[in-house]
């Protein structure tokens, strides 16, 4: 039986209840953190930490949870026999359970924080093979930054990907490509790596930053810069990053070949510096 | 102690529990609906349980409980003892509980739906005295229309409004103020009735639909036409419509007077209608 956190303690799943009336069930009223155990740490635990926390901070809410996050991960992938394999830690901090009303509780309640840890098993295949993605309308709010449960439009967006035989949605505004469902997205054009800049459009990826960290210390020439739904097809290679799937060749649009159609040198060259990475992080934790 | 409705018990609301893991909790994957009680019956309770079901539609859920609605409300009047009373049913219906991945459950899952009746007391000295409201960004997705529980940003926009002492704000969108941050908003220029138009960027408020038969009834001209918020000093009249204030004089906009500073005349004759309304409607329950 899997061990979950909640609110202070560790109990068997199935144990784990919360209210109905918990604002993060009626209102969306909180966010969240995914962080990477790669068999014996976790990869970018700080940066992690830190982006629960400016979340956080931005919906206005303060929860001393966000400072025990990284000793909730450790426990949870310890009580979960996860040490030797690869998992993910997820951590949710919400507003608390009160009678609903728009306004935040007054006086406020304490904050309501789930967390699990579960095992996964990275897709070798699509890491080689590549995927293919599908555009989408981003209709979703304007503050993408803020890493919060409010990911109805993400949900709708996702599953229509799957259902059209995509991996994942490109979401485009204004004719800007900005992110996909639950990735960033990076583009190779003239031999230069680009991707969407920070904005309020697109979450501020850990993964993404990592993978602009290594460009530079590749020396791989890297520029923050969104290109157009129009210019993705001229494009020599396209990948998403993300905590779960690091870096993930993007072979085709709709099932049109982007470039070769296959995954592409420098995709290739930065997926194995972050397993390089990956490893020596690893090793000093 | 208060009864609620939890997947077909109707329970104590201490005894009430979800499992963390419901996509309304981690996802906002959901949507919801508010019916006004008037001491012996529900107003336009079909078209509340027609909206239910045209959001449950449009995020692709169905659920049985959308149907059974109606016996599920007034069961709550009743064992909450608010015959005679003033109250509201809220209903919500989420995706159900499932191990957390963006992709619709397959197979599907039960949908969870939680349900509760409130006694209120409406505000007498703010439907005569009128409100102050404020402006803010209109900074949500671009599917108002559909009544989900992704409402942190509207829960952010409130709470802004309750602590520079408005009592609701305005979401301006691209000049054009859209609705409130759970109300919908009208005018009276030049004698005519306006109210933005049905659209992606307003829910279809069920006492707006009532005010503006209510127009067409007194012979009241009316359009539906957005108006942008520099033309909003220039109205003579401006209301609040929802659910639970129903026509709510608006008569300062952050802290300047609108039109004579006082409830409006056509404001007034609409308040009035729609409580014989309610009378009527009521009484033929």
């Amino acid at each position: 039986m899997e061990t979950v956190y909640l609110n202070g303690t560790f109990l068997p799943s199935a144990e784990a209840l919360i209210s109905p009336n918990d604002r993060g069930f009626l209102f969306a009223d909180g966010v969240y953190e995914v962080m990477r155990w790669y068999e014996k740490g976790f990869l970018a635990a700080q940066l992690h930490q830190n982006r629960l926390k400016r979340s956080l901070h931005e919906i206005r809410l303060y929860s001393a949870e966000a400072d025990k996050f990284l000793s909730i991960a450790g426990e949870l992938i310890s009580r979960n026999n996860l040490e030797g394999q690869q998992a993910l830690v997820y951590i949710q901090i919400t507003r608390g359970t009160a009678p609903r009303t728009h306004q935040f509780p007054l006086p406020p309640v304490t904050p309501t924080c789930y967390a699990f840890a579960r095992a996964i098993n990275p897709e070798q295949n699509e890491s080689i093979l590549g995927v293919n993605v599908g555009l989408v309308n981003d209709i979703r709010w304007s503050r993408c930054d803020i890493k919060s449960i409010a990911l109805l439009p993400n949900i709708l967006a996702y599953q229509e990907a799957v259902e059209k035989g995509f991996h994942e949605n490109l979401f485009v505004r204004n004719g800007v490509i900005t992110e996909a469902t639950h990735s960033n997205i990076f583009y190779v054009r003239n031999g230069k790596v680009l991707t969407h800049p920070e904005s309020v459009y697109i979450l501020s990826g850990i993964t993404r930053k990592l993978v602009i960290d290594l460009c530079c210390k590749l020396n791989i020439p890297v520029e923050e810069r969104a290109i157009s739904s129009d210019e993705l097809p001229y494009v020599e290679e396209a990948f998403l990053t993300s905590t779960s799937a690091e870096v993930l060749p993007v072979t085709h649009l709709e099932g049109v070949p982007i470039g070769s159609g296959l995954a592409g040198p420098v995709t290739s060259q930065l997926q194995i510096a972050f397993r390089e990475m990956v490893e020596r992080e690893i090793q000093t934790v």
